[in-house]
């Protein structure tokens, strides 16, 4: 491998941010190597399009690891409860959503730190996004910094001195339509891309808030949304 | 639950630094919450050890949950690398030891702190130790310091303001001596146990470091050593 290649970790969902992260990591000159958490999420179906992702991708490595958070509950996404639907993006309550899950990304970053040290990496790239949904704690430009800092302390690293660990955010203060108008800048196909929180099948159910932040993404991007919807029913679809 | 009802969590791998970091979590008036990870480790019969003590010490909850770090290897504890025998505790070499696991203090903490949101906890207890085995980067005070400082930012309680989270490393700056005072103070029972890193199925193997530090840490405290070795010829058995 040419001493140029700099190995970089991305953490994947399979929805737009992510790959849009991705995306961004490959046009800073990263060799991606995509990490992929299954965590008995409700929306499994992402997984299939992290998948779907990495291969049109092109990454470098892509690892899927599994790990069981529903042992830990308490989020719609995890545990049996339900998923809100159809409330206007502009008027979500404020305060943490019942989508969080209990300190996911603090375990996501946890788990990429730990593949990063092996892969001699000391790049992580994590599409958290503060604008578009607010409510989530570890989602927030001072998570990620804080988590920089600590990644700095806990890892060999930081005993032999052979590098600083920086964690990239590249979508923490954007838009989702300037997420997606980024992307689509840098080729990126979202019609392989899986956001809803409860999908019908296959299909997007177009009604809970991750869907309804993408759709207006869409929108307020002028591009046009490849997502399949659940049927015509869905809250939205005729929105200008 | 009276409202006096104090939860921690505390992550408990069976061995003798976790279950003396457990007596002081209920000296100080703590509920506890065992967590134990089982992560693919070379000598899982710890988590055995794990079961025993959290029944012995009557912990509220015990969960043991399964990862698995073997995907990342690069330890002698996850993967095909021989655990170091025979060295001399005094004289160890500097650097971060072979029997490092790529980010797992992070990792467990951060389960934890997903763990102790669900239960409404604010304290966390974890047996990580800087003096005996200076090596690990993830068990010196820095890191438990940057842990909490990000699980102040992480959390649902970062953004409605129910608590302020505390990692406690009670044993930190203490020798293996000092620490099996404390213990046999508050009345754990080591033979309960296990620190090996290379089990002979149930015994000790009494030459890896782990072994060493143990056996030294009871001779130097004046204690009996309950631990179990697999046959004479271990050294430092006649040790004074």
């Amino acid at each position: 491998m040419p001493s140029t290649e700099k190995p970089a970790i991305v953490l994947l969902s399979g929805g737009l941010d992510s790959t849009t992260t991705l995306a961004v990591a490959q046009r800073d000159g990263f060799v991606a190597h995509a990490l992929t958490i299954s965590y008995g999420q409700r929306q499994h179906i992402e997984i299939e399009a992290a998948r779907r992702v990495a291969k049109a991708m092109g990454v470098k490595n892509h690892r899927v690891i599994e790990i069981d958070l529903r042992v830990f509950g308490q989020s719609a996404l995890t545990a049996d409860i339900p998923v809100p639907k159809d409330r206007n993006p502009d008027e979500l309550p404020t305060g943490v959503p019942i989508t969080y899950v209990p300190a996911r990304n603090t375990i996501f970053l946890a788990y990429a730190l730990a593949y990063a040290e092996v892969m001699r990496s000391f790049d992580i790239f994590v599409g958290v996004n503060a604008v578009d949904y607010s409510g989530y704690p570890d989602c927030r430009p001072e998570f990620v910094e804080a988590f920089a800092r600590l990644a700095n302390l806990a890892t060999r690293a930081s005993v032999d001195g052979s590098g600083q660990f920086k964690i990239h955010a590249p979508l923490v203060k954007m838009s989702k339509a300037q997420i997606i108008s980024l992307g689509i800048k840098l080729g990126v196909d979202y019609a392989l891309t899986h956001s809803c929180y409860d999908p019908v099948g296959e299909l997007a159910c177009g009604r809970c808030d991750a869907c309804q932040l993408r759709r207006q993404g869409f929108v307020a991007a002028a591009v046009k949304d490849p997502t399949r919807y659940a049927g015509p029913s869905a809250k939205g679809e005729t929105k200008k």
